[in-house]
C-alpha cells in the first residue's frame, strides 16, 4: 500500500492507494479519524458491486453508516441531485460531523464534494474513486461540481477532502475502454511533469493493459503524487495547475462540437494530446521525433474512435465560444520537451492545419 | 471614513465605513482592483433607492456594469433564486473575472455569497449593506448561503468578500423597527468582547436613535472591527466565533416556536440576550446588579413586541429540536461579566422559570 500526503496547510489530506483495501476501510477511517455517522453515495451499479462490501466494513468497527444512491450518468451531474441529496440528509439529521463517502466514479466525487462543500456550510468527505480516471485525477484536487444545462462543471467550489482511498481492485469491474480513458490522463502526467514517468508508461504499456496490480498501483500513486504537488503549489488554479489541462483545450472544443456525445473525456483529452503536440512542433517548441514518440505511446493505448465525420470548422467555433468566455483568449499548454510546458495564450498557428493532420490519421 | 482590515491571510479584506460614500464606489473599486464587469444584485426596494446612483457612480469609471434583480424577502433565499441568477450569469458569459454586488440586506448578502462561492469554482464579490443588521454582522465574516424548505440557513459556504463598502446613509430609509433589531446586534458586541463599547452604546443610545452620521459611524465601524478580529482567529467557526451566537439560543427556539413570524431575527436575539442574563446570574457567573443593567439598556433600545401568547414549553421544545442537530448538546454563550463570556454545553437550570421570567416582563 502507498500513501500519498497533500500539502495545503490546514486543508491536508493523505491519498491511501493499494490493492484489496476496501475491506479495511473501517480500521483507515478510525485511524484517520473520520466522524462516527456516515452517508456512502453511491450509484446502483457501484452500490451492487462495492456499497455492500464497503458498508460491512465500516459497519464493523462501529460506524453507523446510511447509504444514498443517486442515478448514474453525468446528466445526473446536476443541482437536482445536489438538492435532492440535502434534501435525504436534513431528513436524516445529518450535521456537522457527519461524513460524505463518495463510493464511484467522477461524476459521483463531483456531486458529493459539493454537496459537501455546501451543506451546513461544508462538512467533510471522503472520496472512494472506482474508476481510473477518478482515482488519478478528480479525486485528488479539490475541484467540486455540477453541470448547469447551459454549461458543464458551471458550478463548484474548491473543497478539499478528508481522505482519498483508492482500492485499485475496483478497476478489475471496469469495462476496457473507460479504463482506456483514464490511461490518457496517466500519461498526460509524465508529459506534463515527468519524463521519466513517461518512460515507465511506455515501457509497462502491456503490463498496465493487462492491469497488474503492482503496476497500477506505481502509475496511480504517481498519478498522485504528480497532482498532489501541483495542487499544493496552486490550489485555486491559478497558473501552475493549468498545466494539468494539456489537450484539454483542442479536447473541450472536440467535445462541444460532437455534443459530447461519441467520445469519453478521456478520449478527446487524447485527441487533443495529439493535436498539442503537433502544435508545439510548428511553433518549434518541440521537436519532431519526439511529438512522434508521444504520439505513438498515446495511440499504442488502444484505438480512438473516428472523428473523420468532425469538420476542422466545428471543433474552432467551439474554441471560439470557449474564447469569449475566457476574457477573449484561449489559452494553450504547449510542450517544449516530455516534461516540460509552456503556457501560450492567443497562439498564432493554422490550427486548422493541425486539426486535419490529426483527423486524418484517425481513420487510419 | 473608517477603515477596517480583516486579517485573513490570502483572504484578508478592508471594510469601508463612511457617509456618502456610495457616490465614490467607482474610485474605491478602482483603488481596490475590483474586475472591470460587475454584476450588481439587488431587490427592487433597494434598487429604486440606490441602486441607480451605484451604477452611475461605478459607470463613471468605465466599469462594466449590469443589475440583476432578485425578490425581497427571506422566502426567496432559496435555491431557486440562486439558480435564477446562474442562469443570467451564463446568459451574460460572466467568467472568473466577473465580480458580483450585494447591494441590500442579509438576503441579499447571504445569497450572492453563496452565488459567488459556487460559480465556477468562485468568483469576487463585493458587499454593500444596506440595513444596519447586515453592515455589522452578516456583511462581515464569510458566512453565505441560503434557506432549505426544510430548514434555515441548510446550505452555505465560508466565502469571503473582496471588500465590504458601507454607506451610512443607506441607514436614512431603513424603518424604525428594522433599525432598532440591528441595534440588538450592536449592543451584543459590547456584551461578549468589549466594555468599553457597551458603556459607549449605554451612554449614546439617544444620538444612536437619532441616527447622528459621526456616532452611526462609530459604533459601525466597532462592530465590524471586532467581527473581524474574531473572524480572524476562526474563521470556520469551531469555538471563539461561537461568542458571536450570544443570545442565539434562546433566540433562535424562540423564533422557532414563533414559526419565524412576529418577531425579527434582531428582537429575539434580544430575548434571548434578556434569558442568558438570567441564566448568567441563576448559574453564579454574572452579578445581578450587571444583569439589570444590560436589561435596562436593551429596553431602552425600542419596545420588544409582546411574547406573552408564546408559551415557555413551546420554546423548550425547539431548543430540544436544535439539540437533536448539534449531536445531543445544547451549547449557551453565558457572560461572566459585560465583555466576558463563557461557553457552556448542557446547562442544568430551570429554563422555564428564566424564560418566565423574560416573558412576563414582555407585556409590561
Amino acid at each position: 500500500m502507498k500513501t500519498v500526503h497533500v500539502n495545503l496547510g490546514a486543508r491536508s489530506y493523505d491519498i491511501l492507494i493499494g490493492s484489496g483495501i476496501l475491506e479495511s476501510a473501517g480500521d483507515f477511517f478510525k485511524k484517520y479519524k473520520v466522524g462516527r455517522r456516515i452517508f456512502v453515495v453511491s450509484n446502483p451499479n457501484v452500490s451492487q458491486l462495492y456499497g455492500r462490501s464497503l458498508m460491512e466494513a465500516l459497519s464493523r468497527q462501529e460506524f453507523e453508516v446510511t447509504e444514498i444512491l443517486i442515478p448514474d450518468g453525468e446528466k445526473f451531474k446536476n443541482l437536482q441531485t445536489v438538492e435532492n441529496i440535502y434534501t435525504y440528509l436534513i431528513a436524516q439529521r445529518a450535521d456537522r460531523f457527519s461524513t460524505l463517502v463518495a463510493l464511484g466514479g467522477g461524476v459521483t466525487g463531483d456531486v458529493v464534494g459539493f454537496v459537501a462543500a455546501t451543506f451546513l456550510r461544508g462538512i467533510p468527505y471522503v472520496q472512494i474513486p472506482t474508476t481510473l480516471v477518478s482515482q488519478v485525477d478528480s479525486s485528488v484536487g479539490g475541484k467540486t461540481g455540477v453541470n448547469h444545462h447551459l454549461g458543464k462543471n458551471m458550478l463548484g467550489a474548491f473543497y478539499q477532502p478528508h481522505l482519498v482511498y483508492i482500492d485499485i481492485d475496483t478497476l478489475s469491474s471496469l469495462p476496457p475502454r473507460e479504463f482506456q480513458s483514464g490511461l490518457y490522463e496517466v500519461v498526460k502526467y509524465g508529459l506534463i511533469y515527468d519524463p521519466d514517468f513517461f518512460h515507465y508508461c511506455e515501457d509497462h504499456l502491456e503490463e498496465i493493459g493487462k492491469r497488474v496490480p503492482e503496476v497500477l498501483e506505481n502509475i496511480i500513486s504517481r498519478c498522485c503524487e504528480i497532482k498532489a504537488e501541483i495542487t499544493a503549489l496552486d490550489e485555486r488554479e491559478s497558473d501552475l495547475r493549468r498545466i494539468l489541462n494539456y489537450g484539454h483545450t483542442f479536447g473541450h472544443a472536440l467535445e462541444a462540437a460532437t455534443g459530447f456525445h461519441g467520445l469519453t473525456h478521456g478520449e478527446a483529452v487524447a485527441y487533443g494530446m495529439l493535436a498539442s503536440g503537433r502544435l508545439s512542433v510548428s511553433k518549434d517548441l518541440l521537436i519532431a521525433s519526439v511529438e512522434r514518440r508521444i504520439a505513438r505511446c498515446i495511440r499504442r493505448i488502444g484505438e480512438l474512435p473516428s472523428i473523420d465525420h468532425i469538420p476542422a470548422e466545428k471543433v474552432l467555433e467551439a474554441m471560439e465560444r470557449d474564447k469569449k468566455r475566457q476574457e477573449g483568449r484561449v489559452v494553450f499548454v504547449l510542450l517544449k520537451n516530455i516534461g516540460k510546458t509552456v503556457i501560450e495564450a492567443n497562439v498564432e498557428a493554422d490550427l486548422t492545419a493541425i486539426w486535419e493532420a490529426v483527423r486524418s490519421e484517425s481513420g487510419e
